[in-house]
């Protein structure tokens, strides 16, 4: 079996971007074409209609769990059902659920997600290490069993991260000792591609750190969020990618609102319209991300 | 509306106990009599008994998410079911999905479990802190203004919780600073009890820091987990508690195993053995925890 993390970065390379779709449902912003705004069926609709539009483009997609869930089992189901779809389509699934537990609870959320037998079939799972490293034990586990992979919360992007991500541990912020910490974890399980199943999340505002946190992490590959709509450009979001022989590799970069919900897609228009602008927001984010990776 | 920590509170008092019965499936030590090993339907006629054996025993009861998710949304939608159940006994629940993250999704994970219009109805959500403080407020939000609660990690009792909350920063271990920067938030969610819809997960096998603990958060009630089968004693489990007007008080202890499958209960005997056994249980648990919460 292809370990996971030759699957993505094969995937990045014949592509040559790493840009990822993150699937966030917004009820709200979803064009009334798709069906009755704010239903649970019009959000089906459209992210199937986006799934479509991806296809082919992109190596991969990341359902934002946290906003299906708001939809109760109905949502969670949904989410399920664009995974398969996604599967489908040759994308491959990074399941935003930042999921983080100890012992058998977190056994039955790489068992939920990962599989064996996952009832909800991701290739990879956003975790949160903060109750330690025996927490990633289940995760590993699926990464050398069923070749799936995981992505660890270092630095994150939003206003409060540095709270206790950047606290003094020793001269070093916590979340660099976050990344020393896992750093045999990521060799462990490294593929032929020289890059590991363990991914981790490094937030798109803080390049500077991007390039610390490659240095600490030479074979982890980056989950980028916040490329986009939360304001980090491409050149940003790819700080920490090195020489690949395609272009300067080194994980996905993840875009959601301004690839899904563009200027315009809202209007009332067509099926093809909204075909049109989406292909649109998705194009310049990908030459944007080619540009930014060209050797 | 009551604010959360009050509801607790005042219950445990009423009760002169602070046990939670933790809901963890594990299907194949679900005793025959309710139905097909293994199946979903088995595991909901066994918690909706346990939690009938439950009704008017505890203050609350604590549905261990990471559990029921394997079993897909069929599974979260049992769970949303025992939930509602509990709420008919009376208990309260705290949902254990160790949720976190950034932005709407934070505000996705405060809405699907607190409300206001949860789909699966809980009474507080564990949290966990890395992401930053900005990442708790949607769940402040819901303290205020639901009177809902939240019980963030601060202090776990795994093998591996050292990894990171005890790295040393400026002379405190992480998880003394993580209480220590947590202190404002639950002084403003402080209710009639004195005590603070903000509660805080606090391992038992730990007696010492559960003491530290509490000097540093004299109002945050404390959720101990890892009680009875994680090798807690009683005693241990309340070693952060103070004195109160019903006996000494400051949280809630959980145990789930001991009392969900105590030794006898998955051989093959009627309803009414099973129950003689949890009930056995369920006592010699609360009896243990009212002599250590004695004055």
């Amino acid at each position: 079996m292809t370990p996971f993390a030759d699957r993505l970065i094969e995937a990045t390379r014949r592509l040559r971007h790493p840009l990822c779709v993150g699937l966030d449902p917004f009820a709200d912003r979803v064009p009334a074409l798709f069906g009755q705004p704010g239903s649970l069926d019009a959000l089906g609709s459209f992210f199937s209609a986006v799934l479509e539009r991806v296809a082919g483009k992109v190596a991969i997609v990341k359902p934002q769990m946290g906003l299906f869930e708001p939809y109760g089992p109905e949502g969670v189901a949904l989410c399920g059902r664009l995974c398969a779809e996604a599967h489908d389509h040759g994308l491959m699934v990074m399941l935003d659920a930042k999921r983080g537990d100890i012992g058998t609870t977190a056994d039955g959320y790489a068992r939920a997600y990962l599989g064996p037998s996952p009832t909800l079939h991701a290739d990879a799972i956003t975790v949160n290490p903060y109750m330690g490293l025996d927490t990633l034990e289940p995760f590993a586990n699926a990464a050398q069993s069923e070749g799936k992979g995981f992505a660890v919360l270092v630095r994150t992007s939003n206003p409060g991260a540095g709270d206790f991500q950047d606290l003094n541990v020793g001269g070093a912020p916590l979340w660099e000792r976050v990344a020393q910490a896992l750093r045999p974890l990521a060799d462990s399980l490294t593929g032929d591609t020289g890059w590991s199943s363990m991914m981790v999340v490094a937030g798109a505002t803080w390049p500077d750190e991007a390039r610390r946190l490659r240095a600490l992490l030479p074979n982890a590959p980056f989950l980028v969020p916040g490329y986009g709509a939360q304001g980090a450009g491409a050149v940003d979001a790819c700080a920490g990618f090195v020489a690949g022989p395609a272009g300067r590799e080194g994980g996905v970069v993840s875009s959601s609102r301004a690839i899904l919900y563009p200027k315009g897609a809202d209007a009332s228009g067509t099926l093809d319209e909204w075909r049109q602008i989406i292909d649109a927001a998705l194009d310049a984010a990908i030459a944007e991300l080619r540009a930014a990776t060209a050797l």
